[in-house]
């Protein structure tokens, strides 16, 4: 049967009823908004926030992904390069790929980041 | 190589360089943001538009998808029950259930859904 979380952020924040932020690394906050809790076997959907200076660990897996960002701004190490990205832009990573998300700015980064489940 | 797809969208309207709007149903207008054109084999990304009045097909299929409102409000069929749904609410559709997407308000509403891709 269909899963609803309904959304409860308030003043430019995310947050959804019943589902947990839990800290990701020092900077940044992860929510499973939708995962295999929900019966979601294939993806999973989370969203990531990042406090101003601060960073995602610097990463590279096999699994692949994908991020729209939702809130803010900041940019993105992806192999060699770091570019600048703002609210909306959509990013695709692929397996094995070095990347990091930066907050460069003064206000909270945040996005939705699609990953495969594994399976 | 990763990819990114720059946000080009105006006035609350959802839009990226380089991805096409095709109209999905008469009332609704689909962007493939994040697809195998990216390279992207698990699963892909669209932004949905449902004019105001309007709505999705009556729908279902064996694939899940997930759906999170960025814009507007509206209701979603699951099954037989109709629900209410609001900026930033996230739905899970697990595979055959019935869903359909409406709007039933006087603005745009617009929702990214994630799909796995079909292999």
């Amino acid at each position: 049967m269909g899963v609803i979380h309904k959304f409860k952020g308030k003043d430019g924040g995310f947050d959804w009823e019943g589902i947990s932020c839990e800290t990701y690394v020092g900077d940044a906050t992860k929510r499973e908004v939708i995962s295999q809790r929900d019966g979601a076997n294939n993806f999973a959907i989370r969203y990531f926030e990042v406090a101003p200076g601060g960073y995602t660990s610097l990463d590279s897996h096999p699994h692949d992904h994908a991020v729209i960002v939702v809130r803010g701004k900041g940019a993105v190490l992806l192999g060699t390069e770091k570019h600048e990205i703002n609210y909306g832009d959509a990013i695709y990573i692929p397996p094995l790929e070095i990347h990091q998300f930066e907050n460069n700015s003064d206000e909270p980064l945040g996005f939705i980041c699609v990953i495969p489940t594994k399976k």
